[in-house]
Formats: C-alpha cells, structure tokens, sequence
C-alpha cells in the first residue's frame, strides 16, 4: 500500500497562509508528522493559481532538502506540473493528476512524456464524473490508452474512479469498489488510487464511513490512498485490511505498525 | 443486515455459571443489553453437553417471555436444536448450525425439516474447513442441494463459510469475501452469514481487524452477522459499510441510527 500524505495542500487556508509567508517551519512541521506517521509520499499543492508555479517550485524544493520520500505533485496546471517535476530528484515522483477531460488531457501528456514517473488517472470525462461500473471503465480505458500512448507503463498508472459522497449518490462507492476488481483483472499490473475525505462529506461521524470505506477499497484491491496519515484508525484500518486482503504474510506488516506504535485509533 | 447478539453462550463461563445457578436476572440482562444495542436475533447456546437440551429449554422460555425479538438456537445437537425450535414462537427462528459433516448433517436434516425455520449452513466438512474459493463453494453447494431437498427455502439458508484467524491462514479472509461474491452471483436469494470473534485471533488491537473484516464482508455481500452488538464501533461499522456497500438508501438507516446514539465508537 502506497500512503501519499494529503496535507501540505495550499488549497487549505492553513496552508495557504504558510505559503504566502514562505513559512517554511510550519510546512516542514506538516512534512514531518505525516512522514513520521508513516507516509510513502507527500502531496504538494501550490494552491492560488496566480502564484501556483512558484509555490510548487518553493513547495518542491524545500521538501525535497529534508524528507527522504518522493514527492506527489499536485495540479490541473501543466505548467506547475512541470515545475515540480524538475525539481523533484528522490525516488519516482506521481503526478496528481490527469483526466479524461480533453483539454486537461492534451495539455497534460506532453509533460508526462517527458519526465519518468508515474501519474494518477483521474476517471473525470467532459461528460462529467463516471455513471456504473462500465463507465468508469470505458473511461479508464481511455486514459490508459492515451498514457500509454504518451510512453507511460502500465504499472506507472494509478486509476482513480473519484471518490463522490455517499450521502449524495448510494450506488457511487460500491460501484467504484467494483470498478477496480473489474480493472485489475483486465490489466494486473496497474494500480488504483483514492482520496478518502470526500465519501463521507454530509454525514455524521465520518470516521466511521472512512475507515470502512477504506477497508471495502482494499478488500477490492486499491493500492494507493490520498489521506491525513495522522488521523485516527487510519494507519491501522489500512495495515489491518491489507493483512484481511491477503497481502500482508504472516501480518509481518501489521505486527511491525503496532510496534512501532502505528496502530493506536 | 440482520445482527445476532452472540454473548448468551454458556460455552463462555460467566453464561454456564449463570445458567447452571439458573440466575435469570443476569441473563436477562445480556439479552436486554444486546436488544437495546441493536440486534436482531439472540444466539441461544446450552453450554455443557450433558445438560444443554434441558439448558436450551429454560433460556428459550426465558428470553421468549422477556423480548420481542426471534432466536437463534445454537448447537450441534439435534436434540437441543428440536427443544430450542418447540419453545421458540417469537418471529421466524434461525437454527446455528449444520454443516457438511456427514453424521450432523443426516442428524439434523431431519429437525429442519419438521420446523419453519432459518438455518445457518457451516461450510465444515468431514475433511475439515474449506480451501480456498472454489473448495468454499462447493462445500455450499453441498449444503444447499441437501437443504433444499429437506424442504427449505433457498432464502431461508444462511451459509457461513468459516471465519478462520488470519494470523494462521492470510489467504482465508479474502478468499471468504470471493466467494460469498460468486456464490450470491449464482444463488440471488440466499444469504450469508459469519461469526466476527474468530478473525482476530492472537493478534494485537484485534478491534481494528474485527472492524475491517466487517467492512469487507458487506462489501462482498454478507448480510447476517454474529457479534456482540456493544462492542465499541461494531453497529457503527455495519451501518457504515451498509450505506457504502449501496444497502441504505439515501444513508437513513445510517442516520437513524446516529439519531439513536448506536454510532458511538
């Protein structure tokens, strides 16, 4: 399971805030309890588009001077894209994100033709988000097509099927669990990926429907998850359901996480 | 999702003592706990061989005057079964459990047939528990060709294909989740069921593993579970993964049970 830690997001007031002022203590700060927590990846958004270029560039190498860990470079801004790429040298960076939205998607591919990384394939079309399961399919399709066109690998690809709210459409996270098993028989090698703070928009105790949601996407084999490392149960929902998947001999990872004090809710 | 409160088993000891002083009080307390938390259905379990059918019958009379809710009479013994099944006029009673081992299935078929009832198939044969999907589904096949031939419902069998620890078996989880799918894939109606105590076993924060498996069954498909309904986070993570899993319309079951404080965690 690849952990890509959500926070250092300038999209976030907090955050923001700390980008403007070039407070490179509080991002750091940010940096570390996620890695600390046991994040593989941190994500780096640089927020206001005005400025988005610059604060990816600042973002990216600030990071990169003190973590150890790759970078998930996250924009619809080709251009910011780029700009953290360049600059990004440890281990494979991830591109978050390209779509099925045509004028994302052309504008997107040249830059991941040119860099060696891997790329989130975000299942959203001009026709709107996915509908069923064959719809995220057709449109994952696509964009396999397109990346591989573009020189991606098959295994540098990381579907996302968008995580809706469960309170606004019933059949969304099922169908989305279901997508997945339907892909990863179609194409073994490729991964799935998912941000968890969306399914449970609008409901009470959302940790509950987080983790559980969590639990049902690796039960259907998701391998990379968007999340706050940090937030309670979440490393032990997911060290426990890969052990439940199957992918975890004798539990040797879930045993390590609890004694390394990962576990505790 | 139907819940079946587990705790009135007098294989556990402070239930035998009880039973054996016939102490109702306390008993009735168990049930009363388990009622209000949420289940469904009691499991009702005689304890000591040598007195469970007499056992079988005090508990049976005594929860049937107290609650409202139908029971789930659990032995091996066909003889406690019939006594449990005479007494039990609340609801439709379940029966837990045949299985496919040779000398308990010709002993209770038998007992099922005579009553109206729901039954538990344990997919356990005379070569021991199931291996892996396919070995799974043909054990169930087994047990529903001989149900059905005793004159049960194809929706009144409740199959249980075994929780086993995944601390001692890693590939066993995964492969009940599979084939509870395929086995609904070729019988719409019938149902599932699985006892939460087991999967956890010798390993540390065994809540978390207990509630991801939970997770992942009614992602696959479970739709009657055998727990103790106070166990913190439990109804919260079935009502969850109901309302992911597209069994909750609009999340009200969810919400109600928010409203009625059986979320907590």
């Amino acid at each position: 399971m690849i952990i890509i830690g959500e926070k250092i997001n300038a999209t976030r007031k907090k955050i923001a805030a700390a980008v403007e002022a070039r407070d490179s203590d509080y991002i750091l700060q940010v940096g570390r309890e996620q890695v600390e927590a046991g994040a593989d990846y941190l994500d780096v958004n640089g927020g206001d588009p005005a400025k988005e270029v610059e604060n990816m560039s600042w973002l990216v190498e600030l990071l990169q001077k003190e973590f150890q860990i790759p970078l998930c470079i996250d924009s619809a801004n080709p251009e910011a894209i780029k700009s953290g790429l360049e600059l990004a040298k440890t281990g494979k960076s991830m591109v978050n994100s390209i779509s099925a939205e045509k004028e994302r998607l052309e504008s997107m591919l040249p830059v991941l033709s040119e860099y060696t990384c891997n790329v989130v394939a975000l299942c959203m079309s001009d026709e709107g988000p996915p509908k069923g399961v064959d719809d995220r399919i057709a449109t994952a399709e696509n964009l396999i097509e397109k990346l591989c066109g573009a020189g991606k690998k098959i295994d540098e690809i990381y579907v996302d099927f968008c995580v809706f709210p469960v309170s606004a459409d019933q059949d969304a996270p099922h169908a989305m669990c279901l997508a997945i098993q339907k892909l990863r028989e179609m194409h073994p090698e490729i991964h799935f990926c998912a941000g968890m703070s969306n399914v449970s928009y609008g409901l009470p105790e959302r940790r509950l429907i987080n983790q559980a949601f969590t639990a049902q996407l690796i039960g259907f084999g998701l391998d990379a998850i968007i999340c706050d490392p940090n937030a309670p149960g979440m490393l032990g929902t997911i060290y426990a359901s890969e052990a439940l998947a199957g992918r975890d001999e004798f539990c040797m990872n879930y045993l390590t996480a609890h004694r390394e004090g990962k576990l505790k809710s």
